[in-house]
C-alpha cells in the first residue's frame, strides 16, 4: 500500500483519509548544511525517518514542506550563505495554513507536523492555531523539536568525548550520521569537516556577526565522528519518539483501510 | 556533475550560480489527476522533462514548486476533489516571490520558471515582476504554458481520431503518456479511464457546477489512447521547446563551471 | 427604468436586487490603447456592450471596474507605457472581493463578472472564490474572456486578409471598430495606425524586452482596417454571447420588478 | 484640449505629465444618498466641480475614485443601507497607493487628491505618505475636506433658517443643490425629502444604532430647501477654494503643453 | 478594588468581565509634545482622566494603547520629529482588532475606546467594525474625539484672550494644563513655550512642509497660559462627558461584582 | 537624568539618540500569571530589571512592549485563560517592525530587544531582520531568552529541593520572587499557590488539551517557595547578564550626553 502522499492518487488519499489514517508532515527547509550534505537535509532526513516509521505504524506521509523560515546564524548558519532558500515569516505561515486547511478539506482529522528546522519553531504553531480555530474537531499535533531526550548511554555512544549539547548540531555529527545511514550516496564523504563558530552567545545580532557562524556552514566540531551506525541509533530513537507521540495522541488507529493500489 | 538543486550542497550551488549557469524551476501543483496518476503529476512531469533537458543544455534544475494555485473545474477538476492541496493566490505568489529573491541572493542572474499547472498563470508572473523590479540586472523568463505548437504531423500521431484541443487534456492522454514514458511504475495502468464533463463552457461558475467537471478527475476521453511512445514524442517536443527558449533568452552559456561533485 | 447602478438611487438598487435581477459588472483596466483610443477602452467598451445588452435582457449594469491588474507586454503593451494605471495583484483582488461582498450584502444573488482585460484572468476568479465560499447561496458567473468563437463567415468579414488570431488584437481592429461603433467621437481617427512587435513568443521576459511590444501600443497590423460596421458585427456577437451565458446560468428572470424611477 | 484622464490617450497623458500639468483626482464613494440622488454622488459631484474648475486652471482631471471606505451612520448613513458599496480600509488604501504610484510612474509630479467622502479621511493620507516616502520629489496635496469656510453672507443665503453645521449635510441641501445645478436630470425631484436622525452623538456605536441614522438616508432636514441657485453658489465657492489651493501649492503652471487632441 | 487591567490578575479580570463591568481603553500615541511634556502625553492624559472617572462610575480601565497612527503636521507636528513612535495604518488597526478580540474572548461585552490622538480617527473605527461583525452581541462605543462642547463660560475661563479653536491645541494650553493638574512632576515648567505654525491650511502636503508645523512641536501660542486650575476644569468637563457617554450607552451597571483583591 | 523613554520629551530623546546612547526595550505580553500576579508580569518584570540596570550602564529604557504573541499551554497557560490579551503573529511582528523603524528614524543606532515572554521567540527576530535589512548601519541585539546560565550555587539557593528546569517556571518561584523583590505591593501573597500540569510533553496539541496546562495558571509547584531574597538574587544575575551583553555588543558607550532635564 502506498502511503506517501506524493505518490498517491486522489482516490487513494480519499480512502486513507476517510479510513481515519493520520497524516504526518515533515517540515523542513532548504538550507546550507556544510560542504558534505545537500541543502535539502532538513526535509530529506525527517522524510526518511517517517518512511521508516510508517512501516511500524499506519499513517500517511504527507508532502514534506521543503521551504522553511529564515536561517539564523547560531542554528543554521544564517542568511549569509548562498544556496539557502528561506521564506519570510508571513509566507511560511500562510503556506502551512493553506496546506493544513486542504488536508482538513480532504477529510484528514488527525494531522501531525514534525519539524526538523529549528528556526521554524513558533511559525509552525501559529498556522496550526488558525486552522484549529476553524476546525475544532480536527486533532492537530505540532512537534517543533523532533528529538527525544537521549539516555546517558546513548549520549555516551554518540558523543564519546562528552556531550556538548544539541544547540550547534547543525550539519554536524547527528545530521551527517543520519544521512550516512539513510542516504549514504548523498554524502560527500571526503568533504566532511569539523568547524565551530568563534562564539555562540544566547542572543542574536544584526547585521549578522561572522564570528557567530562559520565559513563552512558546519557549526560543531563533531561531524568527522559521524558514522552510519550512529545514524541508525539516532534514527531508532527519533522513530520511537515519533511513534510514541502518534500513539499517545491518536490512539490505536483502526484497521488500515483497503486502498485501491 | 550534480545539477539538481535539491541534491546539491551549498558550495555546489554557489559554484553553479557564480559560474553563470541558469536555473530553471518547474512550477506545478498537488492536484488530483484521475484514478491512474499521482497527485504530484504537475511537478513530477516537468521535473522529469527538465532532468532530460539538462543533459542537453547546462542549467541547474531548481527545486520544483509542488504547491500551486487553486484548481479550477474546467482545467484541473476544481477544489471539490479530495487530495488536491492548493494555495490561496496570495500565499502562492508570496512563496514564488521569496524563492526567486533567494535565488537572486544566491547569485543566479538567469532564472526561468516553467509552469505546468494552468491555474498558476498570472500568479507566476506577478511575483516575477516584483522581484525583477528590485533586481533589474537579473534576467527572468516566465513560461506559463509549457507546450509548443505541435505540428500537424505530431497532432496526427498523438490524436489519430482528430485533435480536440488542449483545453481538457488534464489527466488525459498527454499527461498519462508522459508518465508512462518517464515514470511508468507510477501509473495505475488498470485504472486509466476516459471521461469528459457534461459541458465545458468558456467561463466559470461558483459554487462549482458538477456538470462542468467529472467524477473521475479525467477531463478528456483520450486517456486510454496513451502510450509510452506518445509520451516520448511529447517529451521530445517540450524539451526542444524549452531548450529553444533558454538558448534564445540566455544565449550560449559559458563553459560549464567546475563543481566540486 | 434605470438599470445602470451608478445612476440608481439606493432604493432603486434595493428594488432591483430584491426583485431578483442579476447584476453584471464590466471588469477592465486603465491601460494604453495606442495613439487613437483612450486609456479607458477596457472598461468603456464592455460597458457599452452591456448597455446594449441590457435592452434585450433585464439586468443591472454594475459599476464598471476601471482599474485592472498590471499590463503585460504581449497582451497590453506592458508597464513601460505612461498613462497605464494598474493595480498590484493583491490590490486588484481585494477590490473585487469587497465589491462582490457588498453586492451580496445588497441582496443580489445572481452576479456576473465580464472581464475585458486579458491580464485580469485568474485575479478575477480568486476573489469570486473567496466570496462564494462565504455565500454559497449566491450564483456567481466569472467570464474572464468575453469573445465567442467567431464563425468562419464572421472571421472572413472581419479579417478579409486572413485571421491572425486574437492574441495581439490589442488596440487593433477589434477594439478600434467597437469604439467607432459605440463611441465614434472618442476615436482619434487620424492617429489610427498599424503596428506589431518584432517578436511575440509564448512566454514573458523580465525586465521587459522592447522587442516583445511596440512603441505605439498597437500590437497588431490590423487597426487601419477598422470600421463601424465591423464594430457592429463584433458587438452583436459579443452581446449574443453574453446574453446566452446569462440565460444559460440565470435562467429566465422573473418579470422585471417595478422600480420607483 | 482633452484634460479628463479617462478620455485621453496614453500619448496625451504623457504630453500633459511631461508638460508639468498637475493632476487632480476626485476621491469619493458609492454610497446611498437618499431617495433622490444616485449612489454615485460622492464622486459625481467633485468630478463635476473639477470639470468646471479645469476651465479656469490647467490641470488634468484624474480618474475619479468611485469606491470609498465604509460608510458610517452619522456621516453617510452607515453600512446598513443596501446599494452602498464600500471597501475595507486596507483595500481602499492599497488602491489609492497603487494609483498614485502609477501616476508618478507616468511622470506626474504634482498630484492633488480632493476627497468628498467624509469617511475616507485618514485613509487617503496614509497611501499618500507611503508613495511620498518613495518619491520625495513629487509634490502631493491631500484635501480630505473639500469645503471652504463659508462667509456669513453665504451661510445666510444657503441656510436662511439658521446654519445647523455641516456635520449632517449628507444627501441634504448641499449635495442636492449641487446635483440640481450640475446634473439636474439625475435628481428624482419628487423624492427629495427632509429627515434627521433621532440623535447625533459625537461618537460611534457598534452594532449600528438605528436611532443614529435615518431610514431614508437623508441626514438633515434641509434637503427640500435645495435649489440650482444654491448649487451654483456652493459650486463657485468650492471651485474657488480648490483653485486657490492648487495655485498656492503648485504655483503658476507653465504654459499649457500642446496636446495632440 | 483594583480596576486597572494592567494591575489585575486574570481571575480579577474574569470576575469583572463576568460581572458585567464595562472596560474602557485610552487610545493614544507616542508623539512629541513640545519641550515641556513627555512623548507619552496622548495616553498618559486620557489614562489619568479614566483613573479619576472610574472613582465615579464602575468600569475596568483597560490597558492604554501607547502607540498610534502616524503623526500629521497640523495636528501633532508630523513624522519629522524625533522621538515620535508611530505605527503604520495597517499595524495600528491590526493591533486594535486583536486587543478587542481578546477582550471579547475574556467575556467583556461592553467595551469603549476613548481616543486622544487626533490622527487615530478612522483607524480606531475600522477594527471595531471588524470585531463587531464577528460579535454582534458585544456593545462597542468608539469615541474618536474626547472633548465635549465647552460652554461659553468655560471657554472664557480657559481662553480669556479669545477662543482660537481646538485645531492647534497640541502640546499647548489644554494638554499642558491637564499635565499640571494630573502629573505636575512630569512637566518641564521652565520649558513651556508658545509657538504656532506659519500657516495652517485645511489640507496636507507631502513631503511635509515645515511652514505647516513648528520647530518646538507646540502648535498654538497658548501653552504659557496653562495652569493646574485650567487643567482641573478641563478634566472635570471631559470626565463628565465620558461618564455621560458610558451611562447613555451602557446604562446603569449592575452592582459592582465582588473581586478577590 | 531621565532615561525612560515614556517619561522623556522629544528633545531629550533626540539628545540621547544623537549622543549615541543605546536603547533597550523590554518585550513582554499581557498574559495570565496565576492568582497572585498581575497580567502585566511579562513586561513589568523586565522593565523593573532594566530600570535597575540603567543605574549601572547608561542606556535609554525604551517603551516596553506590553502585548505579545499568543500564549501557549506549556509555557504560559495558553489562550484558554481569560485576561490574557495576545496578538496574532502578523500583528505582533508588524508592531515590533514599526517601533524599531521609528527608533532608527529617531537616530538610535544601538538597539537591544530583551524578551521575557517565551512565545515571542522567533517573532521578535523576524521584524528585527526586516528593519536591519533596510538599515545595515544600525546595530541590533535580539535577546529572546533573558536568563543567564545559573551557577550550581545559585540553583541550590533558588531550588533547594532540586532544580526542575526552567520550562515550567511560569508564574512560579522565579517570577513571584522577582515581583516580591521589585514590586511587593502588586503580589497577592495569600493567593500564591503551587500547581503543575498533569503532563508536559515536548510538543503541542490543538485544540488545547487541558491536561497540558493548569486551572490556576501557575505551571510549576515552586511558587510557594518564593521570597524577596530569591528575587534579588535572580535580579542580580539577570542584570549582570544583560549588562554583559550590552557591553559586549555596544562596547563602552561614550560619556553620557548632557540632556536638558
Amino acid at each position: 500500500m502506498v502511503v506517501e502522499y506524493e505518490h498517491m492518487t486522489w482516490q487513494e488519499v480519499q480512502a486513507a483519509a476517510e479510513g481515519g489514517m493520520p497524516v504526518v508532515l515533515a517540515v523542513g527547509s532548504t538550507e546550507q548544511h556544510g560542504p558534505a550534505l545537500p541543502v535539502s537535509a532538513d526535509w530529506v532526513l525527517p522524510l526518511g525517518l517517517l518512511q521508516k516509521a510508517s512501516d511500524r505504524s499506519p499513517f500517511v506521509i504527507g508532502p514534506p514542506i521543503r521551504f522553511g523560515y529564515r536561517s539564523r546564524p547560531g542554528s543554521g548558519g544564517g542568511q549569509g550563505f548562498l544556496g539557502t532558500i528561506s521564506l519570510r515569516a508571513v509566507t511560511f505561515m500562510a503556506m502551512i495554513e493553506d496546506i493544513l486547511e486542504e488536508l482538513v478539506r480532504s477529510r484528514f482529522h488527525r494531522i501531525a507536523l514534525m519539524n526538523w528546522h529549528y528556526e521554524n519553531a513558533g511559525f509552525v504553531y501559529e498556522p496550526a492555531v488558525l486552522v484549529s480555530s476553524r476546525h475544532p474537531d480536527v486533532h492537530l499535533v505540532v512537534i517543533e523539536q523532533p528529538f527525544p531526550e537521549f539516555s546517558r548511554q546513548d549520549l555516551d555512544a554518540l558523543f564519546p568525548d562528552g556531550f556538548p549539547g544539541l544547540d550547534l548540531e547543525h550539519a554536524a555529527m547527528m545530521e551527517t550520521s543520519l544521512y550516512q545511514y539513510l542516504l549514504p550516496d548523498e554524502v560527500r564523504d571526503q568533504l566532511i569537516c569539523d568547524d565551530s563558530p568563534e562564539r555562540h552567545p544566547p542572543y542574536d545580532v544584526l547585521p549578522i556577526d561572522p564570528t557567530m557562524t562559520t565559513r563552512s556552514g558546519v557549526l560543531a566540531p563533531t561531524a568527522t565522528s559521524s558514522s552510519p551506525a550512529k545514524g541508525e541509533l539516532i534514527a531508532e530513537r527519533v522513530i520511537d519518539h515519533i511513534i510514541g507521540i502518534l500513539q499517545q495522541e491518536f490512539g490505536k488507529v483502526a484497521a488500515t483501510p483497503t486502498l485501491t493500489a
